[in-house]
């Protein structure tokens, strides 16, 4: 059955994954003539595997009884990725942590835009490029305890094969964003407050840009709301230095624990009422319209034959939808929606 | 805070609709030319409101318990709807029953496509159009009892201007399935027999072409699986008699409780375990993927600014995602999924 469904997906998208019972030293390609130890890739693939160590470490902690389940798998061609999952913990319902390092073929279109290239004389083809990230969702028990999402990604195209010492294109994306049920100042300053210091050390104008773009991605247009209260977003960064950004995106993955880990010890056993466990229900119901309709990793990995697994884990354990739901106005809940619809400066 | 919210939505979609303190006889304008009585506009407004109030008689009698919430709602230009919501009945957690009248334009391209119309010299601008349907949801909260889908509309456009007495282009679609978390032959055989008597009262090629049809529409390319087992389906229908296509929608319309209710009857208090409730809550999960990432109605919905709740009344009350959940070969969960990977012939 598995095998069947498998087949009708890979027929319209990229290699099918294949299970690994160890985990690799590396995914690169070993002919890969950027996988020497010193290359942005390599060092960022490093990156994000001692990031996923670091976060699984500190939720099963926090956690207290579940332990992450792990999936190693690759491609054929190149590339893989380590997927872990703690479900039905103490605090968490659901954590997923991934790693992946994909190759692939991006159409000359995309390049051209990405690149800001006009000039359409440029001969076109398919481009092949490189794309590595750690992606992750933490969905808490307790109602009063906000769900994480982070994700950071390195994205470069190999060189022209007609110029092999020509630059190669290449761009960073992430962001870390907080999506509570319930308002605990404290908590949300907190959370902004480590990221604005992640921010601060590279660039004083990175807070405030990121903290607009993270607000203006995760905006959900058809309920006039943001998903959440945020956090920093950018994509397709690549006007400042390399080296700055590749640091940048280690000091915002070091960031999560502390961001995080310190709400989840305040609020992971306050006790709740179902009229609590209901409201946090429907704000997940939220979540997976966001993730679903619009979250551009989601729908192009869905589209394009990622592995489902793996992308759909971001998805809660359980979500509701009652019919037009209104909170009380002055209610706990009428003020996180209020601080969706209308986002705050937290700091 | 609801209109504020509704103030970032319209500006990027149709008038807001306004609610209304009780049903009008007709939504159809005043003005419109075809809203004289004999008209199909007019025929198919009162046959799917007559459907309305016989599906929602008899969910309510069935469900024991539970009483449909209406909102009835318009908008400035003309057109407007009823929806109706029964949510944590004695039988259904969620049954929603919607029509509406909308009044729109459409992009020329998209009216050009429809009409078959090659010819890039005609006259380009926005063609106005008018639309009528009825949509239902209905999910049971006991997991042996199969949600059903349906949904029957008519499309019409606006003679054009300059040509007063020319005809206007119109279009029937829809269709009736079953999606249930578990098979009982005898249930899927009786639905899908009143569905083949519906079409074979009109056309003998109808149950085999939109039998066909409605296992193509609803699959979960993501998955390589359908939602559920079918039934029928079809869309953009004008190659028939126009009054053929009306008496088959009314057919239709009005083997909806004949083809469900008895199924609910036999199934509604059959005793389950939480294995079977969770399991029924995963198909659900399947039920949301599939309306927020491929369902015509509700993406072009989300995206145009329809009214939010009567489309979402779509989703179920509850769902549920497990990472990687794999049912045991050979166990009734893994029958379910079978049939949803490979459409069988019912009858």
């Amino acid at each position: 059955l598995r095998l069947r469904r498998a087949a009708v997906r890979s027929a319209v998208a990229i290699e099918k994954e294949v299970p690994e019972a160890e985990r690799p030293d590396t995914f690169l390609r070993s002919s890969d003539d950027s996988s020497h130890s010193s290359s942005v890739r390599s060092r960022f693939e490093k990156m994000i595997r001692a990031a996923q160590d670091e976060v699984c470490a500190a939720i099963e902690a926090a956690d207290g009884g579940g332990r992450f389940q792990e999936d190693v798998w690759s491609r054929p061609g190149g590339g893989g990725g380590i997927s872990r999952v703690l479900q039905d913990g103490g605090v968490w319902e659901k954590a997923g942590v991934n790693v992946s390092v994909v190759y692939g073929m991006m159409p000359p279109e995309a390049y051209r835009a990405a690149k800001g290239v006009k000039d359409s004389s440029e001969k076109a083809g398919p481009v092949p490029f490189f794309a590595a990230g750690i992606s992750s969702v933490l969905h808490p028990k307790n109602p009063f305890a906000p769900t994480l999402h982070f994700n950071y990604r390195y994205f470069e195209t190999d060189a022209p094969k007609d110029a092999p010492g020509a630059p190669r294109q290449w761009w960073f994306g992430g962001g870390t964003d907080l999506t509570p049920a319930y308002i605990f100042e404290e908590d949300v300053k907190h959370f902004h407050e480590v990221q604005k210091q992640a921010c601060d050390k590279f660039d004083p104008s990175f807070y405030p840009r990121f903290k607009k773009w993270c607000d203006d991605y995760f905006f959900i247009p058809h309920r006039g709301e943001r998903r959440g209260l945020g956090g920093i977003f950018f994509d397709d960064l690549n006007d400042y230095d390399q080296e700055m950004l590749l640091g940048f995106a280690t000091e915002c993955a070091k960031s999560v624990v502390p961001a995080y880990i310190p709400i989840i010890e305040r609020r992971k056993d306050t006790p709740f009422t179902e009229h609590n466990k209901a409201w946090q229900q429907l704000r997940r119901g939220r979540y997976v319209e966001f993730n679903l309709v619009y979250d551009r990793g989601t729908t192009f990995g869905l589209k394009t034959g990622g592995r489902i697994e793996s992308i759909l884990v971001s998805l809660p354990l359980t979500a509701r939808w009652e019919y037009d739901h209104q909170p009380e106005e002055g209610s706990e809940e009428w003020k996180l929606l209020d601080a969706c619809v209308s986002p705050k400066e937290w700091i």
